[in-house]
C-alpha cells in the first residue's frame, strides 16, 4: 500500500460515525475510484454501507467495477430497486461485463435497454467469449480509422479525442477486418498527405480473441509494445488489451491461486455474511474429511500395535507432517512450473530424479536428528530405529507424490493449484502412518 | 503460456540432443529473450549448458537479465573466467543491477570498469537504495530536456531516439531536479517556438525514489500514465517507472508469496543442483520439526489415555485437520488483507468476531457429522461426545488464530505469508490434541 493511503485507510477504519464520515470526505476527494474500492471493501457491511453513500454518483460505477465481485454485491444488495436502476443507466460494455456476475439476470436486461447502441453490441460480442478468454474483457476505447485514411484526417480524429494509454491508431476495411498498426509517433511526423497504410508497423502483433488470459498477457508483456489489438473472428478488430488490462489480469490470477491453496474464491469478501461464507468454506472442510478419516482408517489398522507401544501413537505427528512439509516444497515448485509452461513429458523423469535425490539427503538427515531424540525420549533404540526409517520413506514418498500429483491432475485438467495440496497430504499421512505403524509392529511388538 | 511458446517448449524438452539443437535454432529466431530464458530455465542442467551455447553473443545479456537469479548462476559457474569477462563488458546499469546477485564481487568489479561513465554512475546510484525500493530498479533511458527547451529542440530529440514505452519527455532545471512532465500528445500539436513548460501537465504524479516496491506499482497502476518520473533525494529526476516494469515487479512479488507459503524462495532453480536445494529446504523441515515435536508432546502428556482408549490415538489425525483447514482459510484471507493494507486496528475486532461465527457454525456442523461417524465406527456415544466437542473447541481456536497470528506478525515485522502457517498449525494441533485428549481423560476413562 501507498503510505497516504494506507495511513488514510488506517484513520478511517480506526474511526466512527461522523469522523469517518469526514474522513472519507477527504479520501474521495484525493484517491482514484479503484483507491476508494479497497477502503470499502475493509469497512464491516453497515460502515460500508454508510460510506457508499457519501461516493458521488458519477464515480459510483467505477468504484463498483474495481470491487470484488463479493463486497461489490453486498451494495448492490443494499440499493431499492430504482436506485439499481438508476445506478445502471447508459453504462458502457466493459463496466456491464464487470458488473454482470454480481447482478440478477433482470438487473442485467434493464441494464441492456438503457445502454447505447453501439455499446449494447459491444457487450454482445464480449459476452460469446469465455470468462478465461481475453475477448471478454477487450477495451473498446481505441482510434480506428479506414485503411484509406492519411495523416491529416488521424490528426483531427487525435485532436478530438485520446483515450488513456493511446499509442497508435488501428486501420481497419471494409467488415471492420484489421489491416493495420499505426504508432502516433509515426503520424506525427509524417507530412499531411501521407497516408496511413505507409506508416504500419511490420508484422504487427495481435492478438486473437479466444485467446486465455495468461496467454494474451504474456504476449502483451514480452511485445514490448503498450497496447495490442484484439482480433476476433476473421481477423475483424473487436478491440484492444492495454498494458493496464494485462496488470489487473496478472494480479487477479495471482490471488487466485493464493486463494485457492486453502480452498477459497478471489473474491472472497473480508466481511462477507456469515452464514454465505461459512456454508462456502464447509465444502472444502468437508472433501478434507474425507482424507482426514482415510488417514484414521490406516491409523486404525494397526489399533492393537498402538495399544502396545503408545509412543507410537504419540509420534504419529511427527511422522505425518515432516512428509507433508517435505512434499508441499515439491508440489510448489512444479505448480509454479506448470503455470509457467516449463514442465512437459520430457522433462519429468530428470525432475524426478532429483527431487528424489534432494528427498533422500534430507530424509536421510532428519531420519538421524530425529531418530536419536526419540530413541532418548522413549529410552528405546528399537523406537528410534523405526522412526528414523519411516522417516525417510516418508520423505522419499513426499517426493515423488510431490512431483507425480500435480502432473496428473493437470493431465485431466484440474487446477494442481486448487487439490494438489489436499491430495498430497492425504497420500503423505496414509503412507507416514503405515510404514511407521508398520514397522513398529514388525519390530517392536 | 502462449500455445506457440508452450508448444515449442513441449517438443524442445521432449527433444534431444541435435534434434534439440535444431529446435532451439528456431526458438532463437521466433521467441523475445524472456522466452528463451523461460525454455532454458525448463531444462536439466547439462542441457541448459549445451543450449546456452547458442545464444547470440547480442542477446546472451539480456536472456541472462530475464533469468531467476538460480539458474542465471548455473549459467555463469559454467563459463570460463574470460567468456564471463566478454559476457560482462559495457553493461548497462539497469542490467549488472539484475545480475549481481548472481555474481561475485570480483566480478561485479570487473564490470563496473569496463562501463561507460554514465551507467556506472547511475549503478552508483541504484545501488543506493535497498533491493525493495523503487530507486534501485528506475528505468534510465527516457528522454529529458531542460526547463528552457521549446517544441522544436523536443521534435529534434523525438527524432533521434525514441525509447520502448516513450509517452512524454521530462523537464529539469540546474543539478537535474525535476521540474515537469510533457506528454508527446502535446508536443506534436503545439508550435515550434511554444515553450515545452508551458505543456507541462498540471500535478504531475511523481514517484520517491525510497518508495516501497509495490507502492510505486500500486502508484503506477492508478496514475493512468503509461511512465511515471522517480525523484530522489532534492527532487532530482533520477529515471522512470513503467507500467511493464510494474507488471513484472508485481509478478515477482506475487511468487515469491506462492513459494513463502512452502518456505521457499522465489528464485528457486526448478533443476537446482541436488545438495544446494537440499540444505535450503532442510531448514524449513528443521523448523517445522520443532512443531511437530510440540504437538508430539501434548500428545505424550495422555500416554496413559491413550494407553486405554486407543480409539483417540486413531481419531487424532482428523481433530488436528480440521482446525489445520479451518485455520488456513481464516489466515489466507487475513494475509491478503494485510497485504493490501485492508486491514487495521479498527477493524480486527468485527473481522474476529465474523471469523469466531463462521467457525462457530462450521464446527457445529462438521461436529455433528464427525460426533455420529465416530460414535458408529467406535459403538461408543461417549467418543462421538469428546470427539465433537474437539472439533467446536478446535475449530473455533482456529479462527481467532487465523485472525490473530498474522496481525501479531505483521506488528512484529515478520511475514506473515512465510511464517503463519507453520505457527498456525502448531497451535491448532496442540489446542486439538489437548482438548480432545484431556476430554477423552476427563470422561471416557
Amino acid at each position: 500500500m501507498q503510505e497516504e493511503i494506507s495511513h488514510l485507510l488506517e484513520r478511517l477504519i480506526a474511526a466512527e460515525d461522523n469522523e469517518q464520515k469526514a474522513i472519507f470526505e477527504v479520501a474521495i476527494e484525493e484517491l482514484e475510484s479503484s483507491e476508494l474500492a479497497l477502503l470499502l471493501e475493509s469497512l464491516p457491511l453497515h460502515e460500508r454501507f454508510d460510506r457508499w453513500q457519501q461516493v458521488p454518483d458519477a464515480d459510483q460505477i467505477d468504484v463498483l467495477v474495481a470491487m470484488r465481485a463479493e463486497p461489490r454485491q453486498t451494495i448492490f444488495k443494499s440499493l431499492s430497486k430504482d436506485q439499481l436502476q438508476a445506478l445502471l443507466t447508459d453504462l458502457h460494455a466493459e463496466d456491464l461485463i464487470e458488473l454482470a456476475e454480481s447482478l440478477s439476470e433482470d438487473a442485467v436486461a434493464t441494464a441492456l435497454q438503457s445502454m447505447k447502441n453501439n455499446q449494447r453490441r459491444y457487450y454482445e460480442v464480449s459476452t460469446q467469449y469465455e470468462d478465461d478468454q481475453i475477448g471478454r474483457y477487450v477495451d473498446h476505447e481505441l482510434l480506428i480509422l479506414p485503411r484509406t485514411a492519411n495523416v491529416k484526417l488521424a490528426l483531427q480524429k487525435l485532436k478530438r479525442s485520446f483515450p488513456e494509454y493511446t499509442d497508435c491508431i488501428y486501420l481497419i476495411q471494409h467488415k471492420g477486418i484489421y489491416v493495420g498498426t499505426v504508432p502516433l509517433q509515426a503520424i506525427y511526423q509524417a507530412t499531411p498527405e501521407t497516408l496511413l497504410i505507409e506508416l504500419c508497423i511490420e508484422d504487427p502483433i495481435t492478438i486473437s480473441a479466444d485467446n486465455y488470459l495468461v496467454d494474451a498477457t504474456e504476449k502483451m508483456e514480452h511485445s514490448g509494445l503498450m497496447t495490442l489489438p484484439v482480433l476476433g473472428t476473421n481477423e475483424r478488430l473487436l478491440g484492444r488489451l492495454t498494458l493496464r488490462l494485462a496488470l489487473e489480469i496478472t494480479r487477479d490470477s495471482y490471488e487466485s491461486q493464493l486463494m485457492a491453496t486453502a480452498g477459497m474464491d478471489e473474491d472472497e469478501d473480508l466481511f462477507a455474511p456469515v452464514f454465505r461464507s461459512s456454508t462456502r468454506r464447509a465444502t472444502w472442510l468437508g472433501i478434507n474429511l474425507l482424507t482426514a478419516f482415510l488417514a484414521s482408517w490406516a491409523i486404525g489398522l494397526y489399533e492393537a500395535t498402538l495399544q502396545q507401544v503408545v509412543a507410537l501413537a504419540v509420534l504419529m505427528p511427527v511422522v505425518a507432517s515432516m512428509g507433508g512439509i517435505a512434499g508441499s516444497q515439491t508440489l510448489t515448485l512444479i505448480v509454479r512450473g506448470i503455470a509457467l509452461g516449463q514442465i512437459s513429458k520430457g522433462n519429468v523423469l530428470p525432475l524426478l530424479l532429483k527431487e528424489i535425490k534432494v528427498g533422500g539427503l534430507n530424509g536421510l538427515l532428519w531420519a538421524l536428528v530425529i531418530g536419536c531424540i526419540t530413541a532418548l525420549w522413549f529410552s528405546s533404540v528399537g523406537i528410534g530405529l523405526v522412526m528414523a526409517a519411516a522417516i525417510v520413506m516418508n520423505i522419499l514418498a513426499a517426493a515423488v507424490s510431490g512431483v507425480l500429483i500435480p502432473i496428473i491432475l493437470d493431465r485431466f485438467n484440474i487446477d494442481p493449484a486448487l487439490s494438489g495440496s489436499v491430495i498430497l497430504t492425504t497420500v503423505t499421512d496414509v503412507i507416514g502412518f503405515v510404514a511407521f505403524l508398520g514397522l513398529g509392529t514388525a519390530f517392536l511388538l
